[in-house]
């Protein structure tokens, strides 16, 4: 560890586990399409000097013609300059969606295996941490072929070629598995191949909801990042809620893109309305508001209030085992103990290296805004804050 | 106020703001209906005797066939019974979905006005509160017919009846406003007309979001229930926000059903997607968070760290006033005076007649959790309990 780093967080570090890439493979392959996604030239349009910038075109008919992309989005330089720019120490990276969902199956399971290797040696030949025990700086989530009709054999083969990669320690998914969803029972055993590796599952959204909830206005790609990405993360943990995953593999570890999404706001009202339904009640073991203590969230809700908020549902899931109702009812435990209790369940994220900053020399507002965002929780103490700032993820990562 | 009131809640009144008719002249015209929205007869299928029960459908294709419906949706007797029996001195009763979207312009027109004389009625010779200045037991949110095509002329002038009929204190409304939704341009007299009056919007849900996201599980009502009806209200309130109609109408008194929807847990990432887009950034007076503080939020969250949290980004508003970051942010204001300010805007509702509980002595769990909710959230004293109970509601409504 550097004088630097010493200085800045004493013997913290800093884990960012919400940070992608475009591995250069993958940017290549987009380049070389003519449909979404893609990665297209065209004049720059900020200027008329004749140069030209590349798109990103995520989905089709998106705002704006999709967003200017540059090196901060496949270049490892680039990333280890951000890291330091903001005091990161250790990345856990993952590819940036949309993944390889638009893929046929066996297309799909090639470059899965092939961007699971660069992505081994993308981590493995990165940087070693002054002084910490040959902890590198960059590890990585790899990905499955989660294509419709890929085979679940695929899937099973890919899980174990991540599980053999040391530097990968976990996968990133979508929502939509082999194009059912994830509450789909063909991926049963996807989930226990995942819980018997302990691989940690980062689940993040890229579709949102049908764009004519969005209007005619124009709002640029606010609602469908501000409300679409949270409402699709939302509606797929519920799902697997409702399928009773986690009462058959209560060791499986899903981290929440977004803490969560809307999940933390909603699991009361989705209790009631189980409830009252009693074909999904007698379906599950414990009210739903218990499988919150199951997950994990990221850190990245851009508000001290927000963060405290999922600490405090994380932290009452305990008193919600079973479907007696709540099992503190006569003696609640204290905001600060729930606070603390589901603290141990957050990390922090930046989603790097989406909404750059105007200037490139600026520090980037999402992230200078979530560090200051976990300072400021009420009930956390420096040791929380310290914990959701690195020491969980070092933790789940198997890093410490 | 009877003794027995007197004994249950000292000097302060229960308001419920949240509790829904099907006024008997609008259940008939259901049951005239072929297509949904209707209410038609089939045998009950919980015994063979040969009876048969009413269903209710409100959409095409509903889970099960729609839902039982009986003289609760409609009966005023059963309202007053209902009331009793959970200590609710006051109601604010509003039509139930979906309200007349579905019908032709002027056959909505005529039938709105007939409603809102109906509801008058229905109010006005309701029981007066004993001891207390002829308050009556129940008041109303009257009807617009806001469907497409609908004339803008239409809409005030049944504004403008609402607004005469002394029993009637605001309007309930869906989300579709004239068929392109609330930031719909042509809305802008209707909002100027809203706000002049003083009449209280109670938006709520009706449509959800497209049901492809629900998958193909069998999991009754509790996804579009649970997430949907959060996600349209969320989504409807943020694009009047984005539209910049608080800006033009700061005194426009929106209330929001199940507190918000999830807008409480994204207004910071709402907030962060709209500083890195200028054309939205710059329509705007405000952070999208500073909006919040303008709406009202009923507190049908059915748990206490729900109803704490949303008091706790109301109460923060005042912070994100302009669009110069936290105001506050040097030396924060604390969790109970955030909490104790957003209080302010929250109150009491049951849903009734939703959620019925399975025997007809019982009381409604429903009811039961949102006043244990109220009573449990961490920094509210008894004032901030009283009000969230009532005395918020008799100020909004003009009842103190």
């Amino acid at each position: 560890m550097s004088l630097n780093q010493l200085a800045t967080h004493g013997h913290r570090l800093f884990v960012d586990v919400h940070t992608h890439v475009y591995l250069p493979r993958y940017a290549s392959f987009l380049r070389s399409r003519t449909t979404a996604p893609r990665i297209f030239s065209r004049p720059n349009t900020d200027n008329a000097d004749g140069t030209s910038e590349e798109r990103l075109l995520i989905l089709d008919n998106e705002p704006s013609g999709g967003r200017p992309v540059g090196p901060q989005y496949w270049d490892r330089e680039e990333k280890l300059k951000f890291m330091d720019r903001h005091g990161i120490d250790v990345s856990i990276i993952s590819s940036a969606n949309p993944w390889l969902d638009f893929l046929p199956a066996s297309t799909a399971h090639t470059l899965a295996n092939e961007l699971n290797e660069d992505l081994e040696t993308y981590c493995s030949t990165s940087p070693t941490l002054t002084g910490l025990h040959n902890l590198k700086r960059l590890y990585g989530f790899g990905l499955l072929p989660l294509v419709p009709s890929a085979p679940i054999s695929s899937l099973l083969e890919t899980i174990d070629q991540i599980s053999k990669l040391p530097h990968l320690r976990g996968i990133i998914m979508g929502t939509k598995g082999i194009g059912k969803g994830l509450d789909d029972d063909a991926l049963e055993p996807v989930w226990e191949a995942l819980a018997k590796t302990g691989l940690v599952v980062f689940l993040h959204p890229h579709y949102g909801v049908d764009s004519n909830a969005w209007g005619e206005k124009e709002n640029g790609h606010v609602l469908p990042l501000a409300l679409g990405f949270p409402f699709e993360t939302t509606t797929a943990i519920t799902r697997l809620i409702l399928s009773g995953t986690f009462d058959r593999h209560p060791t499986l570890r899903i981290l929440l893109a977004h803490s969560g999404g809307t999940l933390p706001l909603l699991s009361s009202r989705l209790a009631s309305c189980i409830a009252h339904d009693p074909l999904v009640a007698s379906r599950l073991q414990h009210d739903a508001r218990h499988y919150l203590g199951n997950l994990y969230f990221d850190a990245v809700a851009y508000g001290a209030e927000e963060l405290g908020f999922v600490s405090d549902v994380i932290g009452r899931a305990g008193a919600y085992e079973g479907k007696a109702g709540r099992k503190d009812a006569d003696g609640k435990v204290g905001l600060d103990e729930r606070r603390r209790v589901g603290s141990e369940r957050m990390l922090f994220g930046t989603d790097h290296p989406f909404f750059p900053p105007l200037s490139e020399t600026e520090k980037w507002m999402s992230v200078v805004e979530n560090l200051d965002a976990i300072e400021s929780v009420d009930g956390w103490t420096e040791k929380e804050k310290d914990a959701v700032r690195g020491g969980n993820a070092l933790k789940l990562f198997g890093l410490s």
